[in-house]
């Protein structure tokens, strides 16, 4: 017998909405049952999601959806909407090649009112949603749903700030579990766990109520009294004066309500009802349990924010952080040489947009917790913050994903690049990431980086390069990125020291005949072993900018056939930079550029993916063999 | 006699600080009139300074600049600040070719702590400043001045909710003129500019003292008294309790000290001065007035934000908003398209960041102000906004500088492009911008957009072609940019109409023989000059992507030497596209790239800048004439 029964009839969101409301704690348990079981099996975003369970359901039970518009924040905690949206079925497909997406997708349902992954894009979003839906006067709805880490990016200020302004529907919930993926840092999460805001709202009502009281048992009589009654009346004013401004967000213009508890079914349907019909822009505060259900998860919330499979006995699970693996990832290596450079020179300072575990900094952190700066997540601030510490002598390390460095793309040209200032990125998943698909693939970074003047763009091909282009890069006293893939390399012997390398060199890894191959980070391994059977040479550029000219010239000469390959789109990338130095010395040779091609990627099993997109080695071989003939 | 007689012995802070503190407000008014007198002369932002002298003044008396760092965000405000720093005998080479910048520029002075151009990023540097001072032990202080409209970026609130949080002596200073360039939109401004926050301060100081006054004068044995004694304790304990988290930037975790007169130049030494000592994140709100001590400018600060020359007699100042010309500027020319294609399709919506005046949009403002939607400087929020609008079938034109499209890059990305959705960039100022200098020239754009799949990237050659472009793109269900350069063009005729061309196809402009130059956007008018004297073919690319494949093979076959011409970086740009097609191709023929080289660009005249790098009509002669010989 199913233990989801209940649950099992739902396909879709009007069956739930034609359910008595009465059933809908039941609905909520087998929901958490069925995530439980699913994301057991499959692996996947997890505490947030055991966290979102209840609020899932109202949300449904209340709003018309599709025709109203549900917008998740970062996506996390999606899941019980896919299982209530007619996807419950495909639930064991998550992440995986060709099934579910681990984040809302435009694509893959109209429920899904939003794509996401990164943060803090669902307030405007839905603003933008209900704005057309007020022009259309099509009556429908809009929300976000956002947890309060994702508060601390500047785009939900900038969204905030702009909606309250605005005589528009829209409602905003703010899911406050104290956490993003990390412990939350800043002084808002501080604001938003105290007691003053969570207390104040209730407290300061009753005040003008008190005061009212009070002067109805004074004798009229009494000079005293007088006086007493001006004094509280001025105390009620002030008092109510005061409550109209004390929210955050009530400053930026929208009605607050809670906090409620957002584990309670029925009370958020009801709190959710009376809020549908309430014109303005409305904030409700939430408050959830990340893991709410699963003691491991709830008391570990950030070990279990994802995880690979789940111990149904308790036992540890495997979860996202990994194992200690025969091969360290290029995170752990990362992490490894940020603590012996730190050690090395007192001036260094790593940097994270709330992405301690991610970025390997949990050792660092606990070596040199007053050089640790988790900014939380506001890559634009972290990146202005290093380029501050940068002018004063430090020499700060921003830790940062490919994809995310995009949000302080112009942090990174205008305080640091332009100023020529020594800040050094860490560009940890550069190139395809797997499972968190094209929302998180790091594919850009190489073209949106090298036309920036100033900067030096290293990409290593394996561990050890990896150690040694960061002590290289963050030697110089100019802004320098590493770029380097998401996952282990190729099993590389890592040097203890700290040397360094020839800046803008590359080096020749193999000899071979009529076919060179100019080879960058990722791409070098598969292009070594492509390069075996097609006796081809190859070189690990190491550099992407500057770009060994001489060596290119070198390989041009002896060479009849010129292959660039790299992890990053091919518009304006490394191979094009390739190409650049050709036409600049006349040279005219048949050139192949290998690279990410002009689409959108999937998500799914890198590998996979890699060889889909024609960046495996054997996919190498092919093309380069259907070519240079 | 000088009109400035103290200030003309000031040739440094050191000698300001020497002064008796009586003399200040001597000093200020001298300022204030050299700054009339100078910026009279030259042109250049002029209310923002009219409205920081006393503060500028005091800043100066008070830190020990510049071991002290102060930052002055944006960077508008900051001529008092380069008079007072030896740079007053320089002040009439403000913003041309070898002169001064217009902005903070490091390079420049070593009191020039931060660059800037770019807002919101003061207090984000001057923290990274702080932190590495605290780290270094060496008792320096930093001090961010910032708007209030520069506020509403998501940036500074990252750097607030990070400041607050941290145990670092720092000064954040609200210069809080109700205005950024254009008046300021969105719910922070007003929660700013209520009586809410400037009264509130002093009056609930004053809750808890009033409070126990009364007590004291209540007869000890009365019993109502103990009951009111209660109530108003608890009332005073309520208030207390709401002041601590009244103010937003108390919610921060700063302490804040205002409204201060930011023109009482005596008052604001004083309360530096006890700042200067204060340990921990500070906020001092200083209330200025843009313009101040220039009637004309008091009275329209939009108009007097930048002025061209000034008007002693109180007649029209010829202000940064350019007279009817015979020629209109592109931005004129999109002002133009958008009203008509508004009102051609009720769909279409335009989205600012605080750029009315400079994108355009006045007239569209008056026509649809249903339609129009300023959201702050916040550019982030307009991208993802504008996303969710395309979500639900508007059709909305984000009208942005190129430069400050870097800030949406990943907004870009993210919400729109991978989704598919059909907005529309109007992307103004792409290419060299003159005197605004470095941090404004949008040099980057077609590097940074065309590796995004998804994207449609135009480059207008004339006014007419902008049209043309504007409403091809529009009619395009994919995101799509349409780059046009500042100023105006060739003066092309321009239709009425809102006819569109074909995507992705260029067209010869001038047939020639043995050289082919695949000239984009602005360069064609240059290429086609330098033609004449080279007999060159000349093709009008329109499309940067999709990109002409056909025509660039068919020219290729034909003509000998191929040239690339664009104003935009070298790296991975529209050149660089060009040479990916021949690759692709197997054709082998030299080829030019002629672009912006990879330099941090310098400001003035644009015609003189365009010349040095090359990319003017004789320039682009001389440079073909020199290679395909």
């Amino acid at each position: 017998m199913s233990k989801t029964p209940l649950l099992d009839t739902l396909d879709n969101p009007q069956a739930l909405r034609r359910m008595d409301q009465d059933a809908l704690p039941q609905v909520a348990a087998e929901l958490r049952e069925f995530l439980l079981d699913s994301v057991g099996k499959t692996g996947g975003h997890f505490a947030s999601n055991l966290g979102a369970v209840e609020l899932t359901v109202a949300l449904h039970y209340v709003y018309n959806t599709p025709e109203d518009h549900l917008v998740w924040d970062v996506g996390h905690q999606s899941y019980p909407h896919k299982i209530l949206t007619g996807r419950k079925n495909r639930m064991h497909t998550m992440r995986q090649y060709g099934g579910l997406a681990g984040f809302p997708k435009r694509s893959e349902s109209e429920y899904d009112a939003f794509g996401v992954g990164h943060s803090s894009t669902s307030i405007g979003a839905a603003l933008g949603m209900a704005v057309a839906d007020k022009t259309a006067g099509n009556g429908r709805r809009s929300v976000a749903v956002i947890g309060d880490g994702a508060m601390t990016a500047g785009q939900a200020f900038e969204a905030l700030n702009c909606a309250g302004d605005m005589d528009v529907d829209l409602l905003v919930i703010l899911n406050d579990n104290e956490m993003s993926i990390s412990p939350n840092v800043g002084a808002l999460p501080k604001y938003l766990a105290s007691n003053v805001v969570r207390d104040m709202h209730g407290l300061l009502s009753t005040i003008k109520a008190q005061s009212s009281k009070v002067l109805d048992k004074l004798p009229g009589a009494m000079e005293i009294a007088q006086k007493v009654e001006h004094k509280i009346k001025s105390l009620a004013s002030e008092a109510d004066h005061a409550k109209q401004s004390l929210s955050l967000f009530e400053n930026f213009g929208f009605d607050y309500t809670g906090p409620v508890d957002g584990h309670n079914v029925i009370e958020l349907v009801n709190v959710l009802k009376e809020l549908r019909t309430k014109k303005g822009p409305q904030l409700l505060h939430v408050i959830t349990k990340k893991g709410n259900g699963y003691k491991l998860a709830e008391n570990d919330p950030v070990k279990y924010h994802a995880v690979a499979n789940l111990p149904k006995d308790g036992a540890a699970a495997e979860t996202g952080t990994p194992k200690p693996a025969a091969r360290p990832t290029y995170t752990q290596v990362f992490g490894r040489w940020i603590c012996d450079q730190a050690a090395a020179d007192p001036r260094l300072a790593a940097i994270t947009p709330a992405m301690r575990e991610g970025s390997g900094l949990v050792e660092f952190e606990q070596q040199f917790p007053e050089r640790y700066f988790d900014v939380g997540i506001a890559e634009q601030h972290a990146v202005t913050f290093a380029g501050g510490m940068a002018c004063e002598g430090m020499k700060p390390v921003v830790a940062i994903y490919s994809t995310f460095l995009q949000r302080a793309y112009d942090q990174l040209v205008h305080d640091v690049a332009l100023q020529n200032l020594p800040v050094l990125f860490a560009v940890d998943r550069a190139g395809i990431v797997g499972a968190d698909g094209p929302t998180h693939a790091g594919l850009y970074d190489l073209s949106f980086l090298r036309c920036i003047p100033n900067m030096v763009i290293a990409a290593p091909s394996d561990e050890n390069e990896c150690r040694l282009l960061l002590s290289t890069c963050y030697q110089l006293d100019a802004p320098a990125a590493v770029r380097y893939p998401r996952g282990s390399g190729c099993g590389a012997q890592i040097s203890d020291g700290l040397e360094t390398v020839a800046v803008g060199k590359g080096i020749v890894r193999r000899e071979g005949r009529k076919t060179a191959i100019f080879a960058f980070g990722s791409m070098v391994a598969p292009a070594l072993a492509a390069a075996e059977n097609l006796n081809a040479t190859v070189a690990d550029m190491r550099f992407v900018k500057p770009l060994d000219e001489a060596l290119i010239l070198k390989l041009a000469q002896n060479h009849d056939y010129l292959v660039t390959a790299e992890e990053n789109a091919e518009q304006g990338g490394a191979g094009s930079s390739v190409l650049e130095v050709l036409a600049k010395h006349g040279i005219r040779k048949p050139v192949l550029l290998i690279g990410v091609p002009d689409t959108v990627t999937e998500h799914g099993d890198p590998k996979k993916l890699l060889a889909d997109l024609g960046l495996s080695a054997e996919a190498l071989e092919k093309r380069i063999r259907g070519w240079a003939v």
